[in-house]
């Protein structure tokens, strides 16, 4: 089951809220989805997830294909059952990774050989039919066609003749997805060329999805860059159906994505910066181990929530991180999602109240500190 | 304020039950302290703990005055705060840790000179009366004497020497200590000789406690020898006081010592084994990484009441220790610390029940495959 009704459209912004609903129950957009790589968000339980008011996560095919593998996950009646996660789930396509992480690649219009990161010795091949069928012996929600994430810079003729490839693959997803009640989304590339973005997203509209991602960016490509490239696609995607942009990003993206018309996001900063002492306030960054916190009895933030900011103080987080304490590690991923679980609570509730542009400048001026 | 109450003397057994009062609540005893080394359980929170029923928890007096310092945790108006664990603590004398983690130790009638195991260069003393200053600024609800634990094996003439000196430290904290309404512990030693355990206990009865410890055991010889220490020791200790068998140890030994009188235990065992993925049951011991378990859907002991067991296969445990996810050593501690707790609550059952002795005989048999 699978179904996104638009609720409100921004009256100052292209952001809109809407609701995805799914067997596993409903999502508010804009969502942020917390990733949980290996069927785990590192360092928390399900129980935890559901206190910080995750409504949705994501899981990496590539990982769970490799380890422990999509047949045991089958197994277990999928995902959800497997980690107990009794919410949504969105699964990536497993190209981002292969891409990433895999050695040895060889792109041929068949699909993708490559050997794993984990398993160093053995060798693989990744097909649009078989990222599919992957997918849904992991059962998730919502599911990704298989793509070509593109490195950042790239020619335009490679640019060009990759996208056209996606769009072949995508299209193979289409027709090899069964009937398993599972959403799938197209994901637009195109690089950096804003007339192949929007050949992307006409072509993919085409061909039909569930919803839609925008991939490739946030490679390390400039913040106007990867805004402007958000406008040449978004408008040529439908409005009824969910946009996606894909591995983004830092707090001040997610504000600017939503106002260009995404309503979800996932992203590791949240997670990864977690486990380096490093966290995300109303004030911006803070990072633990400073010095200046060693005999500091406020909360991270003062102006937080979370269980983290609740019951424990900057220097006894910092003591946890200098003592190498794995609770260091757990704490800080609690307040960092919660950080921004809650801004797209903000964000929600500023377009609800026709107030979001308002929001935006408010939330922006106060992190002035950040990096 | 500290008081025990002994409620039942066993029927069939030297084992009884107890009470201790604290300013920070009751611990009903027999009773087992998870070990907090570094001011946290590891890879538990506070409200973990509690969930799995501790009632009181030991902390590290050597690597708290290490890192972060005791004059760190005094401002913080002592650990129960600083790592919001609102139940009773007690903190070691960092006696034990002295003679086994640091290095260059020159140990004299008036201290140890020693070099830490964090800061190498720095080189510190303490002596009996510092021990106690610190734990006093630690703030524990039960704080130990300063001794001196020797290796095993040694020498009748080291042995004396060492119980001597320790002796005459165990009086200096005695008088040391000021009026903060935290309980003293003396600490026997003796080596493995009894009638030096004996002399240890009559000296330090002597000199006055609120309840008496037995160091110097599990230290390397066999349970046979450790048990006959324990019976040379426990009878020359006050009936209406607390005995604390430290160190120690595995659920055998803990059965084994509560049927000769001792009334708290405290042990790495189970918090260090989960994080190695080696789990306690009802029918010995579970290593998880074992690949009999990739596609296990049972908890991992289907008698176990822990949220683990409740919510989670062994295969996603396998997968989760596999893959290096933090998470596995979180629910593995929860499942070994609650294996410990529940043991102390059905020996404390039994005791009720005047049916210890059943209890024990049921309990080693089923646990034959057990190492």
């Amino acid at each position: 089951m699978f179904n996104f009704s638009l609720t409100i459209k921004g009256a100052d912004t292209a952001g809109r809220l809407g609701k995805i609903t799914t067997s596993h129950g409903d999502i508010r957009t804009p969502v942020f989805m917390p990733v949980g790589t290996q069927a785990t968000v590192k360092t928390l339980s399900p129980e935890d997830l559901d206190a910080i008011g995750a409504e949705i996560i994501l899981s990496n095919t590539y990982h769970l294909f490799l380890r422990p593998g999509h047949e045991l996950i089958r197994e277990f009646g999928g995902l959800h059952r497997f980690m107990n996660w009794q919410r949504p789930v969105l699964t990536d396509s497993g190209g981002f990774q292969v891409f990433s992480l895999a050695d040895l690649r060889k792109v041929t219009d068949e699909g993708v050989t490559f050997q794993s990161h984990i398993d160093g010795g053995a060798k693989h091949v990744i097909t649009p039919e078989y990222a599919v069928e992957i997918q849904e012996a992991l059962g998730a929600d919502i599911i990704m066609a298989f793509d070509e994430c593109i490195p950042y810079p790239a020619t335009r003729d490679y640019a060009q003749e990759s996208l056209e490839r996606t769009h072949r693959w995508a299209k193979r997803c289409r027709e090899a997805k069964k009937d398993t009640g599972q959403a799938l989304f197209g994901i637009v590339q195109g690089g950096m060329y804003p007339d192949l973005r929007r050949q992307s997203a006409e072509a993919l509209v085409d061909i039909g999805f569930d919803g839609y991602a925008v991939g490739g960016l946030s490679v390390g490509e400039t913040k106007p860059l990867m805004y402007e490239m958000l406008e040449a696609t978004v408008p040529h995607l439908p409005q009824h159906l969910p946009r996606y942009l894909m591995g983004v990003g830092t707090p001040e993206d997610l504000v600017e994505g939503v106002d260009r018309g995404i309503d979800m996001f996932d992203c590791v900063m949240p997670t990864r910066n977690a486990r380096n002492g490093t966290f995300f306030t109303s004030f911006g960054k803070l990072v633990i181990r400073n010095s200046r916190y060693e005999r500091d009895k406020d909360p991270i933030d003062p102006a937080c929530g979370c269980s983290t900011c609740r019951d424990f103080s900057r220097a006894y987080l910092r003591h946890l991180f200098n003592a190498g304490e794995v609770l260091a590690l757990r704490l800080g991923t609690i307040h960092n999602l919660f950080f921004y679980l809650n801004l797209m609570r903000d964000i929600r509730s500023s377009i609800e109240h026709g107030q979001f542009k308002e929001f935006k400048k408010e939330f922006l001026a106060k992190r002035g500190q950040e990096e």
